[in-house]
């Protein structure tokens, strides 16, 4: 009996994928949760059941998109210590924004028209790796592997260098993630003195 | 007899300064025009007469501080060269961004509401002074005080580290402007693997 019934989960994971198709390809404001039921082809009573409303849909994605980041750099950095492990937590972050052009791009600049309970998220979210990234940094400090900085105001200027090189390349289609990998990557960690190891990994 | 009326353009700028305060401190969305009328002492004719409706008022403020911005830095660099050019005007724009709270309010944080023509403007801002930034620092490395580096990454990096220091000081009031210029403008010259000048000016 339970078998004939979609899996509430799977159901769930449906409408996600459908609402990152449609919010990622029309914005926020333009989409219709009718667009959203076509996609996912389930209904919009199952829509209501796993999200309360078009605003709890869309920032339930930018949750997804940020526990999967933040799951990677936990599972990349687990062996790693010091300078190295900062390095390839931004390694990480910049190749899974450039990885995942629709989430990065509901994160960062589809959320037009949803207003201040977007922008408590993403603060969250922001606080959330750059606090990470803080702390990451103060215990590379700590082992010596740079002098002393002000982690806290290189961890947001990190986010906001990433940020900004993703979002252009959002926008544009410049620079590709390659080149933003090349470019970015070395340039954050030079910025607290840091050169080796750079593309060894 | 025209001594009696107010002149047109002082009139404007009365408005953009009580629009400055009003949107600063409710955000565009919350806004009402009548609150400006009030605050400036001007009427609701008058303002119509200088901004068909409160998109373009709120626009105008940025295009206001984005201009100021911009005869700053010139003004600044204007007898520099090379990387001591580039470093200025980093320094301007950070010590601007620091000093005018309200109006970085206005360009990093309190759109929200107004949507994709307020989303144009911000990357239009972000384009002139990226490529201001990208220009000078093509002519530092042809001049050998750096080695080559990606410009276009380099400026987009750079303005959006810059933004998101602001950003979070503008909501949590931390770091301070002392901290932020003494924590990214080392930073951010370090980054191209400059060190030498900085708090020399």
């Amino acid at each position: 009996m339970t078998q004939s019934r979609p899996d509430p989960e799977s159901t769930r994971n449906r409408i996600l994928d459908a609402a990152l198709n449609v919010f990622s390809r029309k914005g926020y404001y333009d989409t219709k949760l009718d667009e959203i039921v076509a996609e996912s082809t389930t209904s919009k009573g199952s829509i209501y059941f796993h999200f309360p409303n078009k605003e709890q849909l869309f920032l339930a994605l930018v949750d997804q998109f940020a526990d999967l980041l933040e799951r990677r750099v936990t599972e990349d950095i687990a062996e790693e210590t010091g300078m190295v492990r900062v390095r390839i937590a931004l390694e990480t972050v910049i190749a899974t924004f450039s990885k995942y052009r629709r989430p990065a791009k509901i994160l960062l600049v589809q959320a037009v028209g949803l207003g201040a309970p977007f922008e408590s998220k993403r603060n969250a979210v922001t606080d959330r790796f750059a606090q990470m990234i803080a702390g990451y940094l103060q215990e590379a400090v700590d082992a010596g592997d740079i002098t002393p900085v002000d982690t806290e105001v290189v961890s947001y200027a990190w986010m906001g260098a990433i940020y900004n090189v993703i979002i252009r390349w959002v926008y544009t289609g410049e620079p590709e993630p390659p080149r933003i990998m090349a470019g970015l990557l070395p340039l954050l960690l030079r910025s607290v003195g840091y050169e080796e190891g750079v593309g060894e990994r």
